[in-house]
């Protein structure tokens, strides 16, 4: 929609003797409708993690999303992110809280908070919590996906 | 909101005949000279830590820099930072190698990999090696600085 309005822009500013440059307008924050939009997935992201919807998980990346989880080297495509989250013991909590989304044009970046339990063999829950930060980039159908998702923990390691 | 900003910008040519929009021209990608400058600031970056110079290290972030490593809450401010920095054991190898550095406007991010390597009492050597993503802002003089920085380390925790 937007290179539509941006074209008929051109076109109009072309005939008025107008020079345009080569470049789209873009205000120098992340309008509030696509901040919107991120915070939108990111419920539905939880809600995909909770429910073990591994394959509706998946289509909220990038076809070359990078995942990068800790203490394991980057996971690269839809097969092997799901086969990596489908390794994880069972999930029995888990939620995503955004502190801050923040972009200019087609790409915006996102930091927050994560709350995760895991069943442990034996049933023990293992709580974890950290941070995150996700790169985001806005597809040509309005929509946005992560391209680039990294994470950590905020909890020690035991010696 | 995007439409909103075309819809204005388009109105404003059409009544000064030649406007200037009321937003910034942004390439929708990052201009090589920025790219050119973040590139540096990292080289300058291992620099500094090599040389454990922390101070020069800290003035690579912006005052409102939150550093997010792995196992422990958010670092932010610069004494803190510093403090935790200070807080390792002697590293006596460290590089990064940056993979991908994008933005648009006066905002970017870098990903890319590191190695250091620890020196443990005792005297054992502790390599780690692992990944990062960094938010880079462009400051008013026209330089860059990290305002997010999370790293994770490839090696498997030892159980």
């Amino acid at each position: 929609m937007r290179s539509t309005w941006t074209v008929l822009a051109f076109v109009a500013a072309t005939a008025a003797g107008c020079a345009t440059p080569a470049t789209r307008e873009t205000p120098m924050t992340l309008p509030a409708a696509d901040a919107d939009a991120i915070r939108a997935a990111a419920a539905a992201y939880v809600t995909a993690m909770r429910d073990t919807a591994y394959e509706q998980w998946a289509d909220m990346y990038t076809a070359d999303a990078l995942l990068l989880p800790p203490n394991m080297p980057p996971v690269q495509g839809r097969e092997a992110m799901i086969a990596m989250v489908r390794s994880f013991p069972p999930v029995t909590a888990f939620d995503l809280r955004p502190i801050e989304i923040e972009g200019r044009g087609d790409l915006a970046y996102a930091y927050g908070r994560f709350t995760m339990t895991f069943s442990m063999p034996g049933g023990a829950a293992a709580p974890d919590s950290g941070k995150y930060i996700e790169i985001w980039r806005k597809q040509s159908d309005g929509g946005w996906k992560i391209a680039r998702d990294m994470f950590n923990s905020d909890i020690p390691m035991t010696p």
